[in-house]
């Protein structure tokens, strides 16, 4: 970048005035937004959502590959996204950052300007934050508040022996597009052309890793098709590691067929090249944001016509376990094996 | 510690679930804690609040002179703080963490035991947060959420002329108890024994650092005094920093008299000692977590009898600017010298 500024030409006060200067509050429930002690929020009869999430630079992301603008956009759907995983709509978020000295005032435009995309793209105010130095890296913590009614909400405790269970979009997508920028990484450092050119026809994947999108769509499509979910949460770890949860809540067990997951052809595509198996991928990948939800078999004739849904198995009893059924009928019990950051 | 756990034993859910199990939430407002992906409240007809703050290693605490236990109160603290500056009760707490290797199970245990005694001792609920790996040092992020009546909560923009300045307490004591740990870090490295002697007759001063405490009796008592501050926050950052952003907010001037500062014995004697000037640690020295508003001079009457209040100055028009009048009579220009952790 040609300009770089030095934080410390803004002070704290500065530079969070300097990025937050012209956020100004858009929702009807935002009543006060950056500014005092608290941000002010009034959700009349709704009931409150809140959810929070940690990124520390070398952990969750690698700033090699991922630029600055599309790490907040990632930042916020994220936390969207859990919000629309109780059946609810995210309506303010708060954003704390501990930067240290390598980072200039510019920078943190970059992330603000991804911050600010993914808020305007949801419809959801940023009202408050922190920022701070750090000794090293960057920091993210966010907090996101949305609202619902209290008929509405969604909890991961309700899924019912016999419900189907479907899932959004595809999976694995955003796990092989990890994958790509990784392999091409270690390229790029010897060749950066041929990294470049090595992505030609693999953007969907990239774009799943670097720029996810929460399932608002989904949301709204469910509602208006008259079907409230039994159960439902993101799929952030990866749908085994999700399926388990919902059913350790529910008490319950599951099948999943791995010929009916939702594959797309690049993730299969790269898979194939990177000789492995696409259909482990896509159970414990992680990152893909989409929907895992249960639904009664009442409204099987209801889910059809809405697009982008996979019904995937079904709920069972919780003696049955939680399985995998295999293209020629084995079954394997469903394992977590999401991504453990605690792992040496 | 007797026990070293090392965290990966556990794995990042297994952690997660073993710091938080028999966390139960008590407060009506909270319909569900942790354990799904987003927590659910319910505030009916009164507002929300949210506040939120990052604290990281080397820049907003040292774990050579601070126990973890403390820093979790202190952290939880900090943030309730935030809540009453807006007349507001804090309810629930949400915590995020990122550790480093050099952390044991044991060691978040510690933090969170601090965590939940803070939780407890002011009736706030943990319903949620995130906890991960870093790969240096330790980074805390809190949310805090509360809750107040519309007409109650109180911002920093509505001091009006003549009203009376007044702040809780007494200023400086958490930096003089901040430069006494730091003085003593240095010299207990080479002797022990010296710098544990060195404490005594400092134990309020080094509280005032280590476990501070918001000021929920303040609240209270002007509630049942029937007083209703037209201006209020809590000061984190230091008086003038703090007065200087509610006159900015309000669009007015003040004076604050020298000689009306709240000043401990022990924060003057350890002043006298480092041969500090404590006024201007009184004004500029931040962690005091007192609350500073201002009030109707109609309330006057009202405010003598609630205890712990100071009178230390009076609001006035823009113009005049904001000044310190000093022993002799001598005016001097506010500045903000709060802390600034972005400083080379």
């Amino acid at each position: 970048m040609a300009n770089k500024t030095n934080i410390s030409t803004l002070g704290e006060f500065g530079l969070i005035r300097h990025l937050t200067k012209d956020i100004h509050p858009k929702d009807s429930t935002t009543r006060y937004g950056i500014g005092d002690d608290a941000a002010v929020l009034d959700f009349k009869t709704y009931q409150t959502l809140v959810t929070t999430d940690i990124l520390l630079e070398g952990i969750h992301f690698n700033l090699e590959y991922v630029p600055l603008k599309h790490l907040g956009y990632k930042a916020a759907v994220v936390n969207f996204s859990d919000i629309y995983a109780m059946n609810g709509r995210p309506t303010q978020l708060l954003v704390s950052l501990g930067v240290s000295k390598r980072f200039s005032v510019e920078d943190l435009e970059e992330l603000y300007s991804g911050l600010r995309l993914a808020c305007e793209a949801y419809g959801v105010d940023i009202v408050g934050g922190d920022t701070t130095a750090s000794m090293t890296g960057l920091t993210i913590s966010i907090t996101c508040i949305g609202t619902a009614k209290k008929e509405d909400i969604v909890y991961r405790n309700g899924a019912q022996i016999n419900d189907l269970i479907c899932c959004t979009g595809n999976l694995g997508a955003a796990y092989m597009g990890l994958q790509l920028l990784e392999r091409e990484r270690a390229v790029g450092e010897s060749d950066p052309e041929k990294a470049q050119a090595a992505f030609q026809g693999k953007e969907y994947i990239l774009e799943r890793q670097i720029k996810p999108e929460a399932r608002k769509d989904i949301i709204a499509a469910l509602k208006k098709a008259g079907i409230h979910p039994t159960s439902m949460m993101d799929i952030s770890d990866g749908l085994s590691s999700e399926l388990l949860h919902i059913c350790k809540q529910s008490g319950v067990g599951c099948s999943v067929y791995a010929d009916k997951l939702p594959i797309d052809y690049q993730s299969a595509a790269m898979a194939e090249e990177l000789n492995m198996d696409i259909v482990t991928c896509a159970l414990n990948g992680g990152e893909d944001y989409e929907l895992l939800f249960t639904i009664s078999q009442k409204d099987y004739e209801k889910i059809i016509p809405v697009e982008d849904v996979n019904i995937i198995g079904y709920i069972q009893k919780p003696e049955l376990g939680c399985n995998l059924v295999g293209r020629n009928g084995e079954e394997i019990a469903l394992k977590a094996q999401g991504f453990n950051a605690f792992t040496d």
